[in-house]
C-alpha cells in the first residue's frame, strides 16, 4: 500500500509537472497546442513508468469511476486521492520555485496554470459551459479510461490511449476552463495562487466527480463494458 | 445490439466533441494543426474505450466499406448509421451550448465547425476540388481502416493507426473542405448551422460514401486485402 | 506480385499526398511543424493498412536497402521502385488538380512541394549541406527501419517508429532540402514543377540511395544488426 | 561490445541530430514545441531501431541509473558513457557543417543548441532555477525508464513511453535551460560553442547524473520498482 502511495503521488506529480509546469515556464513560447500536449504525455509517461505498480490513476475522478466499477476498495481510494493531492500540491510547489529563477515572473499576475473561468479568465466562458464542459468531459475520459483497462482491450495501449484522450481533452477546453477533469490537479496550483482560484475550486471537485462517477454506473451497469 | 448503438452514439460523439470543438472553443489558439490532432485523438479515444464493443466505426463511409467487405449485416449497418448520426449531433449540439458561453460567440459569424467550399469558406476551394478532395481521402481512409483491422495487421495498434491517419488527413484538406470523410461528422454541425452548411451537406454524403464504398469493393475483391 | 506493386502504389500514394498534399494545401496554416507530422503519420497510415501485403517500403532508397540486406530479391526490387514513383507521381497529380481549385494557386509560384537547395530555396542552403543532410538522415533512416522491422525489435511498432522517424527527420531538415531521403517522392512534384526541380533532382536520388546503401551495408555486416 | 558501443555512438548521433538539429536549422520555423517534439522521437527512432543491440541508454544519466539499478556492470557503464560522448560530438559537428551550408549563420550568434542559463539564454532564468529543474526532470525521466523497461511493464512500449516523457520534459524546460538531463547531449554542442556553454556545462553534468543517481537508488530499493 505504501509502495501505490508512493506511485500516485509521483505519477500525480508528473502529471502537474509536466502539464501546469510547461503552461507556466513555457506557455508564452509553445501556445495551447504545447499544453495540452504535455498533459497528455504526462499520463503515458507515468503511465509505463509507475502504472505497473498503482495503475496510475492520477485523478481523484479517475478513482472514483474505478471504485464504482468495482476494481478498488474505499480503504484504497482514500489512500488513493490522499497521494493524489499531495503528489499535485508538491509539484505546483516545485513548478513555483523554478518560476521564481525567471526574473519577471509575478504570481499575482501571471498565475500558476490554475483553473477557472468568467471574466479575467481563458476566453471569458461563463459558470455553466464551465461546469458542462468538466462534466462531459471527465465523463468521456473515464469511460475511456475503464473501457481501455478493461480485459477485452488491446494489452499495453491504455497508457498511451488515456494519454491521448487527455490530450484531446485539453484541446477542446483549455480556452473554457484551463481543462481540469482531475480535481487534485486543480487544487494544486489553487493553493498557491489562492483568490478567485480557490474561491472557484468547489467546480473543478463537484463536475469531474460527478462525470466520474457516472462512467463508473454506466460501466458497472454494462452499458459501456465490453462484456 | 443496443450496447453496440450506444457505442457508436457515445464514439462518434467523442469524434465530433473533440474534432468539432476544437474547431470551435479552441481553434483561434490551436490553428489547424491542433484541430487536425485532436480529431485524430478522438479516434484512438474511441477505439481504445469503446472499440472492444462496436468496433468504433464513428462514421457510415466506414460502415459502408465494412459492410461491402462483407464484416456486417445489412441491419447492423443501418443501426449503425443512425447511432453515428445521433452521436454527431448531440456532440454539435453539446458543443454548441459550451460555445454561448463565451461572450462574443454568435454561430451565425463563427459558425460550428461545419464543411462546405466555396468563396467565403476555407481558403476558396471550388467543388471539384472539393468533392475529390473528399472522394481520395476517405477511399484512402477506409482502405487503411480495413487493412489495419485485417487479421494479418498488428494486434492492438488498429486504434492509433487510423487515428493518426484521420489526422494526417486533416493536415491536408482542412483548407480544402474542412475534411469530413464522414456524413456524420458533417450531418450534426450543418444541422444546427443550416444555409449554406445544409445546402452543401450532400457533398458530404456522396463523396465520402462513394470512397468508402470504393475501399470496400477493392478490399472485397482482394486488390488491398494481405491474404 | 501484382498485390505488392498495387500497394507500394496506392502506399506512396499516401506519402506523397499526405506530405506534399499538407505543404501545398495547408502549409501557409500549418506551417513546417505540421508538414513534419503530416510526413510521419503518412507511413503510419500505409504500414498498417497496406503493410502486410508488401512492407510499405513506399521509398527506393528503403527497397535499396532491404535488397542489400537480403530481405528481397532484385526482381522485386525493381518492382517496387517502378510502382513507388508510380503511385508518387499520381498523388502529386491529385495534389496538383485540388491546388488549382484555389483561386489564387500558381503552380509556377507557388510549387508542389518540390525538393532543392540554393538561392530562392528554404533558407537558401548550398549543395554540400543539402546532400550531407539527405546522405546522413537516409542512412540513419534506413537504419532504423531494417533495425525496427528485424525479428529481435518488439513485434509491431515497427510502423508507428519508422513514420516517428520520418517526422523527426523532417523537423531537422525541411528547410534545408525539403526533406527527400525518398527519390520517388522528390521525382513525383518535379516531373510536375519541372525546371529548377528537375534540374536538382539527381541529388535526390543520389544522395538517398547511398544513404540507403551505406545503411544496408552495415546491416548485412552485422554491424547495426542486433544477432 | 563493440556492437553495443556501435549502437550507443549511432543513438546518441540521432537523438543530437534530431533534436539539436532541429533547434538549429528549423527553430525559426518549428518553435520551441516542434524542437520538444524532435527531441522525443529521436528516442523513438533510437530506441526501436537500435535498442535491441545495447538498449539505446543515448545518456549517462540514463546508464548510471541502470547500473545503480544492478542491470550493466561498471565496465559496460563506462563504455556507454564514452561512446555516448563520442556520438553526441559527431552529431553537433555534422550539424554544425549542416549550418555552416545557410549563408547568414553565425555560430557565435545563432549557437548550436546548446545548454545554460542565467541572462542572456532563454527566458533568463537564474542558477537555482536550472539546477532544480535538471535535478527533478532528470529523476522523473530515469525512474520512467527504469519502470518502463521493467518486467512487468507492457512488452515494447518503453520506446514510446521514455521518447514522449523526453518530449514531455522539454515541453517544460526548454526555456529554463533548453533541457539537457543528458551530459552528453549538452557536451556535444559545448566542445563547439565553447565560452559560456563550457563554463556552464558543469551544471549539465552534476543535476542529471545525481537525479539518474536517485531514480536508481530508489528503483534498486524497490520504492519505484514494481515487484
Amino acid at each position: 500500500m505504501v509502495k501505490k502511495s508512493v506511485a500516485e503521488i509521483l505519477g500525480t506529480f508528473i502529471l502537474v509537472f509536466f502539464g501546469v509546469g510547461s503552461a507556466v515556464l513555457m506557455g508564452a513560447h509553445i501556445g495551447l497546442l504545447g499544453i495540452a500536449i504535455a498533459f497528455g504525455l504526462s499520463i503515458v509517461a507515468a503511465a509505463y513508468g509507475l502504472g505497473a505498480i498503482s495503475g496510475a490513476h492520477l485523478n481523484p475522478a479517475v478513482s472514483l469511476g474505478v471504485l464504482i466499477a468495482g476494481r478498488m476498495s474505499a480503504a484504497e481510494f482514500i489512500l488513493y486521492v490522499i497521494s493524489q493531492i499531495v503528489g499535485a500540491t508538491l509539484a505546483a510547489a516545485v513548478v513555483y520555485l523554478i518560476a521564481t529563477g525567471r526574473p519577471e515572473f509575478d504570481i499575482a499576475v501571471n498565475g500558476l496554470g490554475q483553473n477557472g473561468w468568467g471574466a479575467g479568465y481563458g476566453d471569458g466562458y461563463g459558470l455553466t459551459a464551465a461546469f458542462v464542459f468538466e462534466l462531459v468531459a471527465t465523463f468521456l475520459f473515464v469511460t475511456v479510461i475503464l473501457g481501455a483497462t478493461h480485459g477485452r482491450a488491446p494489452v499495453g495501449f491504455a497508457g498511451l490511449a488515456i494519454g491521448l484522450t487527455l490530450a484531446g481533452i485539453h484541446l477542446v477546453g483549455i480556452a473554457v476552463t484551463g481543462v481540469s477533469v482531475n480535481p487534485a490537479r486543480s487544487f494544486g496550483p489553487a493553493l498557491l495562487v489562492g483568490g478567485q482560484a480557490m474561491s472557484q475550486l468547489w467546480l473543478f471537485f463537484v463536475a469531474p466527480l460527478l462525470g466520474g462517477a457516472l462512467a463508473g454506473v454506466l460501466h458497472v451497469a454494462g452499458v459501456t463494458r465490453p462484456d
